[in-house]
């Protein structure tokens, strides 16, 4: 048995940074170069590393938003509002950014989006701002938003970062909430990295781990205090590979619960 | 507005370690000693934190084993596993460890276990020791364990630890799997923490989150080389509060997936 076998090298240690300083965010507005402008007032060079970036600021980047006063509800939106006592342009919203309805219940409208998404609305945020009450919709390609920003962060010199959207889901039989991928560039979402001997020399189970959802979930902790810290660098986490959205997503042919 | 509105506190960087050189784990073993000793060996002074320690060992050093030669299969788990191409012995102790079986099918069992908690079979694990195949059972109470772990490195000094227990699961919907909590001592599972104001001074609405579970997945991204690395401590996290795994699973009759 080898030196390695008997006593394995123990990963150097992971370091999370919230990342304050980044204003309201509008359509049209360089996250790239705010997020840049943020990090060097906070003396923060963002080198090698993995950045995670809640979906919100990536929506309202994008435009995708909706003026809720802009909403005409159809006839079902109108009655699963009336039923679930919710405001019916929402409604209208979640229908439109799903391909399904996976269950409806409690007040909960849980649905599949175009991407293949499972979650609460269909990902539709509502956010109150005096006045002007706006939904917030996922990106429509959130890989590709991933890529748009780590291209933009390496033109600012930021060449070794990967990217990870984020944004907060509830889950089947579980309470609370977690923060989880949507969308990434520049790593692998899955990894098959609990391999193939342990570290006595047996051998064990490939065991694929989503690793894009530890990094969203780790990330979350630091998101927690108020919607001032819109994303967290994260350093020490070795990245392989590229993938996509999908990779994260299981066929809905092989899965138990739609 | 105040300056603290305007420009909100950034929380500091958190901080991530693997714990190595824990020995493999026999019944009886003492946990905290063992986790101190390690600590001391690599220079780590557990202070301040939250410990993050895999399901498998705790579950070894109480004994929550079975010989799968010591097994003899019933009727039911005949079938099953004839069906599903799996060893009679372990759907036996999987089926002993369920109260229900939630979803069958493409040869997995979806269990609800004695706890409340809903995973693939039950939580058992097999474990290839050669000439030995054991399967690994869940704690019988794993917010006691994480309590006697906590009360032992207490006792060894590091007294401003919480204890998190992290296993690996799978989730409807999404491929690859991630770490939760089933249990913990020292932290409120849940916090509503997504607060009563967001930075702009604008209401939010209050959001739960499942700290625990943010926590078990985070440090999953270090347990994920090799079997070496059952534990890792976590500082910079606030944490408030007691709880109890009860808090974070969801109630069968609120739950739309069972």
């Amino acid at each position: 048995m080898t030196d390695s076998a008997t006593s394995p090298a123990v990963p150097a240690p992971i370091r999370m940074t919230a990342l304050g300083g980044i204003p309201a965010i509008n359509t049209g507005d360089d996250l790239a170069g705010l997020i840049h402008t943020a990090a060097d007032a906070a003396g923060l060079d963002l080198g090698e590393g993995i950045l995670v970036v809640c979906q919100k600021i990536i929506s309202k980047a994008e435009g995708r938003t909706l003026a809720l006063a802009d909403v005409e509800p159809r006839a079902e939106a109108l009655r699963i509002a009336e039923e679930d006592g919710k405001d019916p342009r929402h409604v209208e919203i979640v229908l439109g950014e799903s391909v399904r309805v996976v269950r409806r219940g409690r007040g909960v409208m849980i649905c599949e989006t175009s991407h293949g998404l499972v979650c609460a609305n269909a990902g539709v945020d509502l956010s109150n701002t005096p006045g002007r009450d706006i939904a917030v919709l996922l990106p429509v390609d959130s890989d590709a938003s991933a890529a748009r920003l780590r291209d933009g962060l390496a033109a600012l010199g930021h060449t070794d970062l990967a990217v990870v959207v984020s944004d907060t889901f509830g889950r089947p039989w579980r309470e609370g909430l977690v923060d989880v991928c949507i969308g990434s560039a520049g790593i692998a979402p899955i990894a098959d990295i609990r391999g193939s001997q342990d570290w006595m020399g047996r051998e064990l189970q490939v065991t694929t781990m989503a690793t894009v959802d530890q990094l969203a979930a780790a990330a979350g902790l630091l998101m927690i205090k108020d919607a001032g810290i819109p994303a967290v660098w994260i350093q020490g986490v070795p990245r392989v590979g590229e993938g996509k959205l999908e990779d994260l997503l299981r066929k809905p042919e092989e899965d138990l619960f739609r």
